[in-house]
């Protein structure tokens, strides 16, 4: 009926098809809007698991679906492949560039921002060559490629000191991604490459993780802290607080601790998850509407996610400044839902006044090692076990689609029972040396 | 006992851990003998099935298992990530380079070849940067991002000719994987795609398909290459024999056909199937042995397999120049097996003269669409179902390991089933435009 009421339905932009952009989407199922999700991937990418891809667990297939075909069925939404650069919220346009640079405008009623954040390196972007970051798919396969790759380059090593230093493994940053990665670095090196090696030993590999706090995990209190940090020791996770990374090169890095002591670690495989930072499109928004952005670059929303001067631009998920809500798949979805509705309440038509979001703390979990997590649910804090469990059942619960569900859990049970891992292929480097020119390496002078 | 006899086992080393290098080390498995299998990649390549990894059915852990994973049980053989590049069949030492570029040098009692072959351009190497081969898993992931950008390229097209040319499909050799693509491409824009698209229909893709000599799939004999044509042309691919493509650019190619007059053919994507070259090992190894190579580098082996003036280096696969053989996974199985054997029985000092390498022709096959394949054993010539029930017997026999199998039959239960494919996420490339810098596109004055 209301679709009768509208020629032209309302055009409802969405920057992003992250969970916030997502269930943003999904609010807007039954409203008499033509949504458009345009997002610089194809895919909507199950972050939580990220690391489970680059661990060599799952596929990206099992983490990442085609936007398109999660949403399918909903003929009111199109996709588009493309990043958006720009607003003009007088004009109500996103101008955004397609992969082969190509420009698009998209006019819009409703504005939805869903960008999320990106890994920041705090000023030193020159780190990020050698400490890859864990945001995307790309981020996911080189860093599988660098883990099993390091492996084998210690089992060729001549020189023991090289061997020692492709065998150890530096992780920066203490929250989960760095938590899960380090966890799941030892049981690579304990379990999955048991017997395969004849020159190193793999159970050697040395995990370093560095965290600028004085806690890891430090989002889930004190007691889940000191719980997961004692586990991580247990499983050999050598763990350095109180310390800032200041230089990253292709062999270590450099740490100061709080004494301002600086010390050299030698790790020839270096994985950032330190900290984020908002992309260029949250700046190029605040210019162009006047909102404030705090330190990270998060643009400062009103109760009810809108701008203060457009009430047609609503800022959701991780790129959100509100209350400091943390950078959580939870808050993304809620906010996402939120936007959502409020935008088809205002094309229904509603009189009355939304009330503000309010965020549910559903709880957060973080996965250590087989067997082992650490759950906070409000006052319930799980941990070993009973924190995996539930770990389990909430990641099965949230997997997008029945297939992606008994893919991840079949890979979970081979994983768990017997150490082996189905995906540990990984495609070469454009970095690594081509076949050719033979020139400047030890050849023999009988075909020199 | 045999082993108590050597003091320092004889030294086996196996360049190339494809079929025939793996059959090689197999049949070493009980022999009083050191087997290091050194390859520039961690895996062995299931290759057969590599284009069911480019569209988007099967995950790469699906069709490489890392080659010491594999070999995991053979306390006798050990792997090394690195790549050949050199021999001194006089010192018996094959020179490799590890892939940071450091040197390697692996002497040797007996050395068994086993590098394969490469896709080659027929001297135009500079058609690769449009037109990406299909032999390794990066080959394969950069097809996938191609084949599924293409359609979100059309589908944000605002020039109806472009639109056109992102859903032109081109492919440069009928083969069994020129064909299999070809395949491949029709089922994802009429099934897999379908419903997910808003402006474009997936449908209308064209799919060319290029080919040097008068049938696709030639080998399989008349009957057969004309009922695979015929189902070809049915699911709407444009075969165009007789045709040798002279350029190929961004925006499509050039072909010259058997009346000398060239066409050019507008087509955003172009695929090289067409043809192969040894790599440069083989040059270096004909050089520092006097061997010689047919025009597309294959070294020329006696009736066993080894070299004329060193009977301690034999050549097995493709790479192989013997009765003009093809290059078929099974040539590559059987010949790596025979030179494995022969070791062994030089090991075991028999006196016996072995016999000469025999090839026993177990047939080929070749996926065209579902349900439809064509089968060629002896004189047993199968076609549509049944021809597709053989190839999947045939694969599932094959392939490594009872997880991959598990896998696989259920990956293809569901493609088969439903058209939908589990795995279609790929990462971005780095070709793609960054999101900085914002100049040279269209931003609003209000911004700028």
């Amino acid at each position: 009926m209301l679709m009768e009421d509208h020629v032209t339905p309302r055009r409802v932009v969405i920057i992003g098809g992250g969970f916030a952009g997502l269930f943003a989407a999904r609010a807007l199922r039954r409203a008499p809007v033509a949504v458009t999700v345009v997002d610089r991937r194809a895919h909507h990418l199950f972050q939580p698991l990220l690391y489970q891809c680059a661990a060599g667990i799952l596929s990206e297939g099992q983490i990442a679906q085609p936007l398109r075909a999660v949403l399918r069925r909903r003929p009111n939404v199109s996709c588009l492949l493309a990043e958006a650069i720009d607003v003009d919220p007088r004009a109500n346009v996103v101008y955004a560039r397609r992969p082969d640079g190509g420009a698009l405008e998209l006019p819009y009623d409703d504005l939805i921002v869903a960008v999320g954040m990106r890994q920041s390196y705090f000023g030193h972007d020159e780190f990020a060559e050698h400490a890859p970051g864990m945001k995307t798919l790309k981020d996911a396969l080189d860093i599988r490629r660098r883990l099993y790759q390091a492996f084998e380059m210690a089992e060729t090593a001549t020189d023991p000191e090289e061997r020692r230093q492709w065998l150890t493994f530096a992780l920066v940053g203490g929250g989960p991604t760095g938590v899960e990665l380090a966890g799941q670095i030892r049981e690579i090196a304990g379990h999955t490459l048991d017997r395969e090696f004849r020159t190193i030993d793999s159970t050697e590999a040395r995990v370093l993780l560095f965290e600028g706090s004085d806690k890891v995990l430090r989002t889930f209190g004190p007691h889940l802290a000191d719980r997961a940090a004692r586990t991580l020791r247990h499983l050999g996770v050598e763990i350095h607080l109180g310390t800032v990374v200041t230089a990253v090169d292709a062999d270590g890095l450099i740490v100061k601790d709080r004494s301002g002591a600086s010390t050299r670690f030698p790790a020839r495989t270096v994985l950032w998850t330190a900290g984020v930072e908002a992309p260029p499109i949250a700046a190029a928004l605040a210019r162009a509407t006047g909102a404030t952005q705090d330190r990270a670059g998060r643009i400062a929303v009103q109760p009810d996610l809108t701008l203060e001067a457009y009430p047609n631009i609503r800022v959701t998920g991780d790129v959100m400044d509100l209350n400091r809500l943390p950078g959580l798949a939870e808050v993304a979805m809620q906010t996402g839902a939120y936007a959502g509705r409020a935008v088809r309440h205002s094309v229904e038509a509603r009189k009355k006044q939304p009330r503000p979001f309010r965020y549910v703390d559903l709880g957060s979990a973080a996965y250590i090692c087989r067997g082992k997590a650490v759950v906070k649910i409000g006052r319930i804090h799980l941990s070993g076990l009973a924190g995996w469990l539930v770990w389990l059942l909430v990641h099965l619960a949230f997997l997008t689609g029945f297939r992606s569900r008994l893919g991840a859990v079949l890979s979970w049970a081979v994983t768990f029972a017997s150490g082996s891992r189905r995906e540990r292929a990984f495609a070469m480097s454009d970095r690594d040396p081509s076949p050719e020119p033979l020139a400047g390496t030890r050849a023999p002078a009988t075909s020199a």
